[in-house]
């Protein structure tokens, strides 16, 4: 059946909506494929919901083709599961919680880890049932703190996610293969640039996790790669830590008079006037910086956490977070420095010089009793220019694991462009990604919190172990425009476009027309998902709309007619190329099956 | 590809699950095609996914014929359009409403008559762009007091609505007409038996309206027809009131001693005992019964209202909820009748006799202030027995509209068996259904709330008409299982199967083994969907579950192999018929297709 604009609900808008941060954003709005009913909240029209049903079938088809079977959970679930696993409360602000009439705890589900876990429970008792994985194309809810760029961050939104259920860590290392597999494939065939990174878990738990991102300059997400094949969000970056250094030869901490020098740049300046280095001039790097964090759990308490780097770097916000999960991180204030004397902003350090010598001062055994977590460059026999906790006063030649230690390691500052590669695989470089799959090896966590166990070979029982596999389904519709539109408009890849062809009639004359609907007819009885653009418009703003609506080829019924002759257009590339009107279907078939 | 009931999520249970009420929900469950998460919310397992795939696929084939176009809306929704609406608080407790981490007001979406309004306004602004029919296939929720029956009443439930967008009243019918053709040939194609009746509009306002109901003895609402073609929901049936009568040889009012006489049939043997009538003995029917309810308005408030009706019938509280809706009536309690001295249990009636004559007591105007409205078989100039207002006393010869009067007529009485068609079509029948499917013809009410106008012809703003159509997709599928299952299993129709064929593979040996699937093979090669069960498990146990599944055909390779022989069985009928093996596969296409 041919769809007629004419008939079509949707309308381009020539202007961008005032809300549109991304181009992705922006095009899917303008070209009518989804409007905004709330923040973060989207409604479908009848365009983008053919690209949605694209992405899903993509994903289905591949899910399927590993033998996960497709099942489907309510959206709305009871509170019980959630819990037994404590993401009731770990989820924080970021779940929508309600009351049903008769005051019973619900949720709207943002992800359906024990949904999954129980009903596999309530099923199966035995490894020959396993392995098994389900999952489901379904509606989720988060509610983000700060909703963002259209379908890229939703507080709506469609995910696959499928489980794996395995009786061994054997049996675990297959199903994560599988699906990782399935995601390759899957991303293959939506047609972006994508890249595999080792990822953190986050409130998930597990252990091995890696994310699937789409290599976009408006991401969220930020990935570092070497030469040597290393690649990882920046969250999940474990850095190296130095070998231990001899601290032998440093003199014992001692208290220098610093006036006015709150900030690292005012310190190094300080101390290469007043006590400058022999070898060379002290740098940012030579300094201790303790940055002091305001932890917020899911139950509401707050903890106080300082954390000490290389002067050199800043606190990455977003490792802090992902380090800290479920609790929340922020910045102390100056009513926070009020509350706490004990902490002297501008000269915080690790050390207190006493008449009896220095004392540890920060971490949870010392004087102040605040948790002191230290960046892994801060290795044993390490010396440092630090803060004295006097105003206008540091310290020099503190040594770590001399002269003090922190309650442990905390790695959570900024990676740059350059460092080195973790594994010895070269400088690193960054860019920025749009996260389209994350794939978890979950574990014992859900199976033993809800009890989900079989009987192995010998009639012992065991607990499950599983792992969780996650697609953004509607976040792909974004993810794959974000990457193929151009400054005239959305260009899909062919699997993903709501229609193969666009017939445009442009022209005045009554042949014009028919001949427009006859190969659009034939075009729909070869087999082609074909768009007539049948509207009495003019041929700019049949042009015009095309290339915002982005159908992968379109023909132009139009003044070439006289001469038997159409045009077939390349939306991606912008190619042009008359076509004898006999030959249309044939040659379009070939275009559109790639032969 | 071939699906192996030794990989397939599913169970079959021995047991009845707890909470199963009727047939449909029993089996959904015990054949492992849905698992409750929540009362009233359940997960859908394979086999039961396949069978709402199913259904939505035939739903959106036949809405896509009419030319209606697929959109979706979310189902978390801000509170402002239906605040519009008044909806946001008619709705009351059915309603899930929630906050946001802002403590922004949303809801889950009951039904999007606002949305679609409000995307239509956003994007249309001509007659030239009517007619629209717009749907989706969505998730949808409400909070019902008493969720029940498993799919047929939950709370959260898939729908097909679509809404029709017009330009003036002959637009609306030409859209009511064509949704009414195509849920026609919907519910003719998912195979059971229903019925098109007249339905009242309940919350949604809006006037013309029917309901397909598929004909059940669990369904929860009850229908009338007559031999000349009367079909309606009871709560549609608007009752013909009789011919006015003469009063004129009736004499005045009068009290008189009745003593313990609380109940109608009390009334009438004292009636008969102390004042019989000459002609006839007094019945029920010449009782006027008063009967009080409390309403609790959306908003929490409650009014008294008493509603006066022949003592021969009850108030039928279905019937008065439709009524009174949005309110919801609840009878009153001794405690209301203490707060209100006014009214006399048992001895309620319109009028109190004074030294002056008659004075009206019930009603807005009466004496007693109480909302008094009258059954319209209470017509001008007939003559009732009725409560004095006084305790142990009744009146005889109190004439309606000579000695009083309603504040209006409600027309909430049980319909019973035999009574007359309200259009002269002879006595009615009852019967019970499950409501499958609803049409309205809306209106303008959700336009003018909203806005949503067009310039017409004459380049005059207009506001849009609309239609509402809605199909329980999830209930679908309990409706059909409850109206094919026996009791042995599911049955289910060729266009809803999960599979098309279930082959069996009964008996031991290698050769029974591969021969099923080789067969399996063949059949999915032909196109069937094959549902094979190679399990380890007895004849016993393949031939329970077979029938417990439901599958419309199936097909034993078992002992009859040696001889070429495999039995194919319908489900339905139960009728097994030998086919030779070679001839399986064009025998079974056949039995397929119909053909």
């Amino acid at each position: 059946m041919i769809t007629r604009m004419s008939q079509l609900f949707f309308r381009t808008l020539r202007e961008d909506p005032a809300d549109a941060e991304v181009p992705s954003h922006r095009w899917l709005v303008r070209a009518g494929y989804i409007r905004r009913a709330a923040p973060g909240i989207y409604s479908w029209l009848p365009l983008g919901l053919r690209v949605l049903a694209n992405v899903e079938q993509v994903v289905r088809e591949e899910m399927d083709a590993i033998g996960a079977q497709e099942v489907r959970f309510p959206a709305l679930l009871p509170r019980e599961p959630y819990e037994a696993t404590n993401r009731w409360t770990e989820y924080g602000p970021n779940l929508f919680r309600l009351k049903d009439r008769k005051g019973g705890d619900y949720l709207l589900g943002p992800t359906h880890e024990e949904m999954f876990t129980l009903v596999v429970k309530d099923l199966y008792s035995s490894y020959k049932d396993l392995p098994l994985a389900l999952y489901q194309i379904q509606t989720k809810y988060r509610d983000e703190a700060r909703p963002r760029a259209g379908l890229l961050r939703g507080r709506e939104f469609v995910m696959k996610d499928s489980y794996s259920f395995d009786v061994d860590d054997a049996g675990l290392d297959a199903s994560y293969e599988a699906h990782r597999q399935a995601y390759i494939r899957i991303f293959d065939r939506l047609g972006f640039e994508y890249v595999i990174v080792k990822a953190t878990s986050g409130a998930m738990g597990g252990s091995a996790s890696e994310e699937f991102l789409a290599i976009a300059p408006n991401g969220e997400d930020t990935f570092v790669r070497s030469p040597g094949g290393y690649a990882a969000n920046v969250e999940a970056v474990q850095v190296a830590p130095p070998p231990e250094q001899d601290a032998s030869g440093i003199g014992p901490v001692r208290n220098v008079d610093t006036p006015r020098t709150g900030t690292i740049a005012e310190l190094v300046d300080a101390a290469n006037a007043k006590f400058p280095r022999p070898d060379r001039a002290w740098t940012a790097a030579d300094t201790l910086k303790n940055v002091v964090f305001k932890l917020t759990n899911p139950d509401g308490t707050t903890d106080l956490l300082v954390v000490g780097l290389p002067g050199d770097r800043d606190v990455d916000l977003k490792r802090l977070d992902a380090a800290v999960a479920p609790a929340e991180a922020t910045p102390v204030t100056d009513d926070d420095f009020a509350a706490n004397p004990g902490l002297v902003k501008g000269y915080i350090g690790p050390v207190r010089v006493t008449d009896a010598g220095p004392v540890q001062y920060l971490g949870v055994d010392g004087e102040a009793k605040i948790r002191y977590l230290l960046d892994p460059r801060v290795v044993s026999g390490t010396s440092w220019i630090t803060g004295a906790n006097v105003v206008d006063t540091h310290q020099v030649d503190v040594v770590a694991g001399r002269d003090f230690a922190g309650d442990g390691v905390l790695d959570v500052a900024e990676i740059r462009e350059g460092d080195p590669a973790p594994d010895g695989s070269g400088p690193l470089t960054l860019a920025r990604g749009i996260e389209m799959g994350h794939i978890f090896q979950l574990g014992r966590k859900y199976a033993e919190a809800l009890g989900l166990k079989v009987l192995d070979e010998n009639g012992k029982l065991v607990t499950v172990t599983m792992g969780s596999y996650g697609i953004g389904v509607s976040r792909a519709v974004a993810a794959v425009a974000e990457g193929t539109c151009d400054e005239r408009g959305l260009a899909w890849p062919r699997e993903l476009a709501p229609f193969d062809i666009q017939v445009l009639a442009t022209g005045k004359g009554v042949e014009i027309e028919e001949a427009a609907v006859q190969l659009a007819e034939d075009l729909d009885a070869a087999g082609l998902k074909v768009l007539l653009d049948d509207r009495k418009a003019s041929p700019g703003v049949k042009f015009t709309d095309a290339e915002v609506m982005g159908m992968p080829t379109s023909v132009v019924v139009g003044r070439g007619l006289a001469d038997g002759l159409v045009e077939v257009r390349d939306r991606a590339s912008g190619e042009r190329e008359e076509v004898p009107l006999a030959d249309a279907v044939a040659h379009l078939l070939a275009v559109v099956h790639n032969r």
